[in-house]
């Protein structure tokens, strides 16, 4: 539509997860691909696939998803980025575009992932409670053993117990889990996970757990069981997405 | 429904205003007042009208406003409260509930409320975007000039060309102003602005006629010329409500 030669962009992009069935395209069309894609249909004039650097689950927000594709464009970034905010609802946000080498993919080039997930001890006002999990019990949750617990997670191992996979060992489940941390600040309890890679659902199984040991259904030195085991069991809960940001995309 | 003697309770609630028609009552029912009613009656079995500290506009959001209302019920103020959680949607929280003598009354024994507006220079993020003007212009907004504004509106003055009243001057429109302060961090910027009563739409054209003094469209002088005139012109502009939160009902 646009002419000239066909170009790689690169996007950053943050949304909002509350409203859509997560990132990968639907039936219904209300997953954030689809609607990007339906809005580069407007610029162009054709179809024009995205490439995320990995789907978010429904729910689940993001300050710096990564997607990628191509299209001939001949007036610059910036106004490429613009035209794509024009058309977009609110809760999606087109932070960056930059023109990349051809060789680029925003799933394949990624060397790592960094995740923030937010916990709220108590009852959550309406501002926080569709971007944590409000954890609201007489008890307080034991944070000095989450972080035992964080400690025996972060490194290098078979993930597998903290995965949503369920099929024959075939694929490959080892990460290096480089960070994850836990930090509270009053009511506010923000655990940050980076991994050269995730397995879908890990990060919530990870989070689940860490709170089963806040709760003291688990001891931190259970978690260096289930590793272990590589079994997912329902001793593991999945965290809720809407605490879950993909936070940023390494390269 | 629950017997007993009849009490008045005062409440403590927040809400997120954007799904909402504001507080007050409406036909469609989808006011603030309306959902909290339609939960008091499902509770109590017949209608129950509340009354809160004032009305707020469609849009804007309150982490304290205060209502109250008079019903029978000897289960104690804890047990109201889990009753009313119980069927509100998340937009809206009941932070508390207690028993109040009976001359208490939500508007009329009020003596001040406090209001923070909240600007964010730039592209907002969706997060920011639902609690925030964003501002996204070239040229900062002049920080320094809207706290000399600031201090020209501070104090008791006839506040009627900062009101959206339109009939002769029969109300009175003097309120006294105690704080109005302006603080940068980063790209937020937060209005605090509190007074013994404010009129309709009042915050939001006091923060318009500061952002148009950031903007460098009017001095901060030509708000004490504003301020004398007494008459609402289109030289002051209305902020949206969504950057408007009531924070503080004082009694």
């Amino acid at each position: 539509m646009s002419g000239g030669k066909i170009i790689r962009w690169k996007c950053v992009c943050a949304y909002d997860g509350a409203p859509f069935e997560g990132w990968q395209s639907q039936r219904g069309g209300r997953a954030i691909q689809d609607v990007i894609e339906s809005r580069l249909r407007e610029i162009f004039g054709e179809l024009i696939r995205v490439h995320a650097s990995g789907r978010t689950d429904a729910g689940v927000h993001a300050r710096g998803q990564v997607f990628h594709f191509d299209a001939a464009w001949k007036h610059g970034p910036e106004k490429l980025r613009a035209a794509l905010r024009g058309g977009l609802p609110q809760q999606i946000q087109i932070k960056s575009v930059r023109a990349v080498l051809e060789d680029f993919h925003s799933r394949f080039s990624a060397t790592g992932k960094l995740y923030l997930y937010h916990l709220y001890l108590g009852d959550a006002d309406p501002f926080t409670r569709p971007y944590a999990w409000a954890i609201d019990r007489p008890r307080p949750l034991d944070i000095e053993a989450m972080k035992k617990g964080a400690a025996i997670l972060r490194g290098k191992h078979d993930f597998r117990a903290f995965s949503a996979l369920n099929g024959p060992p075939k694929e490959d489940t080892v990460r290096d889990l480089r960070r994850l941390e836990i930090a509270k600040r009053g009511r506010h309890v923000r655990i940050a996970a980076e991994a050269d890679g995730f397995m879908y659902k890990m990060v919530r199984s990870l989070v689940g757990a860490l709170v089963a040991v806040g709760e003291g259904k688990l001891a931190p030195d259970d978690l260096r069981g289930l590793l272990k085991s590589g079994k997912r069991t329902t001793r593991v809960q999945t965290a809720p997405p809407r605490g879950l940001f993909l936070e940023k995309v390494f390269y």
